[in-house]
């Protein structure tokens, strides 16, 4: 399922591949016998990407070093003709200031190996892309830089989304590569004064209307009970989101072919969602929340967007009490080494869902020391993704799901 | 280290990239600054691969079909001109019988997908590969095919080791890949009576000496209580064994590095050790029990031959009552989420240790559904390692080493 997903190439939101994506999931859930398969129409950002990126250093000898990077995802672009200006290096938010004024801001705080968990050191390096425009556009820089978030040294660069403060300067935000953050860093220590120019061809059209798939199998004895299986549909426009998302797709579509295929008949209705949007502005899983019929209960919730890597157990998002009443479940994926369950915060896709109706919100854990390799970037193809431990994943939210969907919570 | 290690390509038992391993591994020890570093010279198997390797179908109208092949460690050769016989074709030892009289006996029994563990799945199969020679020669066939030991569909064959019977004839075997098993396998389907013509020039020449590498941080108060950390220094010839078992080296030396720069003076002895010829034969494993001395006490001994993949516990192999010893620690494996404990077989460098001296085994456990990918073939390549997932392991067998060398266990 994963080579069909990824042959259609990358699924940003907006674009025709994202489009073809909408139908697949439709088909494939179709195909798969589900009931009430549909969609749930919710309007998307349409951003693009153009066809120039470029950028390069050049010292005050007149010596120029390519620098690569790629613009940085809902980023405004450059004039046609680029940026050039000096650079203020620093490693985080707090240590933007005056001295940004008509500079180019350069994030090149790290990814901190010291982390066990790689989404730990994501998360904490992350807002130098998240906000990194917020300060450096109120104090007055023209454009940022941010050092790929990858514990990788390589000459990719990796994007993902960035955000602007209403009534702020928005200025034109990439990721360098970390070669090329590091190359950077080494000829600012010896020449402060030395120019970037920046050029960026993205642009934002006009916002276009896209749609989460949903289908389900309709619970035996109590229908209006749900157990929602999901995870993200549309990637960034680099590699072809093997891992972000096609990985999790591919878990939601699996769990519904096993239980189909081993014909289980849950008790409760167990709700398979694609959700459109989640890598910028998250309006599918804001949709979905919105569309709850009165009646409906939302007993639980189980999401797959840490990859296709080996399953190790289930983050949980829940109100207290709750993870008492899971570890009781836990045992079952011992046979699969899953059995781990931690409280985390939950994902985009579902938070919408969770504050409106406090359902419990399993994320799939998976052993992830590779991912942030792949990331938003060029290298997230399915040859990343192992067969065997993408399986083990459908197999550890199968599990999950038919017994909630049969015991409750 | 990994990166040295393998630079200098594969280690085969009796080769002279193995002696240059001996040589650099004792160079490393010394240059971590461990006390009494030292060789333990063994007697090796010298066998060698040979220049020509081929087979292929020729169905009764002289079609011809090429097989991918590589002969089995320490099989015979075949005679310079090949072999050219029908085949026999079989899924276990037990189905061997007297219709092999004269033809080639193809194991084609799968590695079954469903074990969980790919261990599991490997040794279940394994014995078509480790003693093929045996029923297969008892009954007079003339050579014998394993179908690859992996998980992998595609044209890479694996080798590994394969035994003989004394007294009993010694026919040549070969591994043949799992797309050229699968072809093989149908056109046989078609063609009862093709035959195959193999041609394997490996060859075995007069043992040569080799050595264990040894080194110890020499314990505070207990000099002859010794925590012996391992792992082994040969590797098959194909690819360059970085998974197999250059992560296991890189993982011992990797341990006396941390203890060392971390300053700690364990109570009892860490002796790191450095195994010759676990791939055939483990005179290695056999020299150190052999050169255990009177009053040397072995309290624990932790062995890495599972890949550089990420660390998930130990597997423990010990007297009735170790096992809840053990457990107390395991929770300081928490952090990076290794603190399993299973119950398992000692891998085969320190069975001779264990069956003299009662040693607790501890074998690190990873997470490895893509081990039997690489595992002996051309693919076990250091690309294959992740930087980080290889320190994990390290640190783990750290852990358990300094704290059993201060506590016991």
């Amino acid at each position: 399922m994963l080579t069909d997903l990824t042959a259609g190439g990358p699924r940003i939101i907006g674009s025709p591949q994202a489009a073809a994506a909408v139908k697949w999931g439709k088909a494939k859930m179709e195909e798969l016998g589900l009931q009430n398969v549909r969609l749930q129409p919710c309007m998307v950002p349409h951003w693009v990407r153009g066809d120039r990126e470029e950028a390069f250093a050049e010292t005050t000898d007149g010596k120029k070093t390519a620098l690569s990077v790629t613009a940085l995802g809902l980023s405004v672009g450059t004039p046609a003709e680029g940026i050039t200006a000096n650079v203020l290096e620093v490693h985080s938010l707090a240590e933007v200031d005056e001295k940004a004024r008509g500079k180019i801001v350069f994030y090149n705080g790290p990814m901190d190996p010291g982390y066990v968990l790689p989404f730990d050191a994501y998360r904490a390096a992350g807002d130098q892309r998240n906000e990194g425009a917020k300060p450096a556009g109120k104090f007055g820089a023209v454009a940022f830089l941010v050092r790929s978030l990858t514990f990788a040294l390589d000459d990719i660069p990796h994007t993902g989304h960035t955000g602007y403060d209403e009534g702020r300067p928005r200025i034109p935000g990439a990721a360098i590569s970390t070669l090329g953050a590091n190359k950077l860093s080494e000829l600012l220590k010896k020449d402060p004064n030395l120019k970037v120019h920046l050029r960026l061809g993205c642009r934002q059209l006009p916002d276009v209307e896209s749609a989460n798939v949903v289908g389900e199998i309709i619970g035996s004895e109590k229908p209006d009970e749900i157990i929602l299986v999901g995870a993200h549909l549309d990637s960034w426009d680099k590699g072809t989101g093997a891992h972000d998302d096609g990985a999790g797709v591919t878990h939601v579509l699996e769990v519904a072919r096993l239980l189909k295929s081993l014909d289980l008949k849950p008790k409760r209705t167990v709700r398979f969602v694609l959700f459109m949007s989640e890598e910028a502005g998250q309006s599918g899983g804001e949709v979905y929340a919105a569309t709850v019929k009165p009646g409906e209960k939302h007993v639980a919730s189980i999401e797959s967007d840490a990859g296709g890597f080996p399953p190790v157990g289930f983050g949980l998002d829940a109100p207290a009490g709750t993870f008492e009443k899971a570890l009781r479940w836990a045992s079952l994926l011992a046979p699969i080494e899953a059995e781990r369950i931690r409280e985390e915060d939950s994902g985009s896709d579902l938070e919408p869902l969770m504050k409106s109706t406090g359902v419990p919100v399993f994320e799939l854990l998976t052993d992830n020391q590779r991912y942030f390799d792949y990331h938003h970037s060029d290298k997230d193809t399915i040859d990343k993704v192992h067969p065997r431990e993408l399986e083990l994943g459908a197999i550890a939210m199968a599990t999950y799901a038919y017994v909630f969907a049969q015991e409750g919570l």
